[in-house]
């Protein structure tokens, strides 16, 4: 049972202090079906205009990726150009050019509604919400959202949280959700509203997973040398839920190697510009930094002494 | 073998948005010495003034703190009084009187001249240097130290770091000693130049071990309710040398073990205010904390399946 992303493929123009791309590979969508389709097939969903070069999509075909669900349309495609600072951390957003995505409707291809993994990226939540009207009868929906739809249709999302399993949201976004600075709270708000499961991403200071029963954090990588975060959040969502569908669960303890998945899928983008790193990149070096992550975190617990 | 601190004992006022204390007890030197002892003998080097609640330290003797290097001196205490905001991440320092604090001029007892763990808590790096002169053959010391010696007495410091077995130091004071963004670059810049075991707080974020051979990362506990985090940097170092001198060895796997000891007591402290959580703190609540720790981020590392 594949997975369905819906969102945004893009182009980008990207400047860091290490490097600066233009009309490079971008969206969300794009980063997620890369991510995901290294452990499992993904049909996607988009718009893109006629000056798009669909054949930067070809490694994502040659992957698994099904772009039955692909538009083209007359004008431009969405083009989004940022600047990060040396610190990496906070970024400038120069340019938006919705194009074509402006007027973005999905249609679910007819054979795109048995999917039982659903990722809806950040898009507008009364689309998220046309999405989930025309899939059958989901497994597992996760989704992604923005402080822009948390100020502007605030009701729509909080209609849609009724209808997820998963929301995946950054830190200042969950606070500014729920109004409460403290994750944990912040975490609950949320889970009382609908999802079951919430994921708080920290950037590079990890990823906390929510649930009725347990708490899980996933560290940030400490890597040596951070090129480009771009799509670093989309490109956890793709590991993640890619993990949980080729598992075929979503029990608590594939949940947590779905959090370290996602990190290192994560951690893996941030070391080349752009889409670059996940091009060629293969499952078994993720398997690598899964294996880093663990060497990263992990302690034998001692046993406490017993007192006479 | 006793650990010896050296470092301040003060008074402090605290505002947080859940409360205000005034001249309650405070000082780095009185929040190591707490959760140090939890684990091993202390040996406590310090002055404080005329106006000094002694009674107020007696928690400490009854738990194993040696205050025979207690000086008491005419004048004021060190007072620092600071506030936090709804965040509790960013604080003001509101007023600083050194008091006595200013002509501290540290005289270690003979008796605690042949101290096998030695901790510098965060003063002049001269006069960390002058103790360390002071003690026969520490097997293991680590310091602290903050961004106004690392602007103000940079060659001291330096010197300081070739003595040392140990940094420990907050992140921003790595970037600002290092002159690197990038953490794990920062490291083995300080690495270089004498510790070979540099530990890097992150306070909410958590806090990173690194080594020749490994990076550790301990987790920020995610605390349901945070009062006050003053005092959480050093009642970690309190943790994590107070781990290492009870087991005796700073092994790769107790140096872990110690991370993760510290971050339990530093995550501990912040449920109340000031250092009220850690005077009548027991050794298995630290324990239960640390299995807590175990939980949040404990995954079952899969084997990457064999390609044909």
């Amino acid at each position: 049972m594949s997975i369905l992303v819906v969102g945004s493929v893009a182009l980008d123009r990207i400047e860091t202090p290490f490097g600066k791309v233009d009309r490079t590979l971008g969206g969300a969508a794009t980063y997620f079906a890369a991510a995901a389709s290294l452990f499992h097939p993904v049909r996607l969903v988009a718009v893109i205009g006629d000056d798009f070069p669909e054949d930067r999509l070809e490694f994502l075909r040659r992957r698994g990726v099904d772009l039955g669900g692909l538009e083209r349309e007359p004008g431009e495609s969405f083009f989004w150009a940022g600047r990060y600072d040396y610190d990496l951390n906070s970024r400038d957003t120069l340019e938006t050019r919705l194009g074509v995505f402006a007027d973005f409707d999905p249609a679910i291809p007819a054979s795109f509604r048995d999917s039982e993994w659903v990722f809806l990226a950040n898009i507008d939540p009364d689309l998220q919400l046309q999405v989930l009207d025309q899939v059958a009868s989901p497994g597992f929906v996760a989704c992604d959202t923005m402080n822009y739809w948390i100020e502007g249709k605030r009701d729509s999302l909080v209609e849609l949280l009724g209808r997820v399993d998963c929301l995946m949201i950054n830190d200042s976004e969950a606070r500014e959700l729920s109004g409460d600075y403290n994750l944990t709270r912040a975490a609950r708000w949320i889970r009382e509203r609908g999802p079951r499961i919430v994921v708080v991403k920290k950037g590079e200071h990890g990823a906390l997973l929510f649930t009725e029963t347990h708490t899980f954090f996933a560290p940030g990588y400490p890597l040596e040398e951070v090129f480009d975060p771009t799509g670093a959040g989309d490109a956890f969502a793709g590991g993640f839920l890619g993990w949980l569908a080729y598992t075929g669960s979503v029990d608590e303890d594939e949940l947590r190697r779905a959090m370290i998945f996602g990190s290192a899928t994560g951690s893996l983008v941030c070391e080349r510009m752009g889409l670059d790193r996940l091009v060629d990149l293969e499952v078994d070096e993720v398997y690598g930094r899964v294996r880093e992550f663990r060497e990263l975190t992990a302690f034998d617990h001692p046993v406490a002494p017993v007192h006479g």
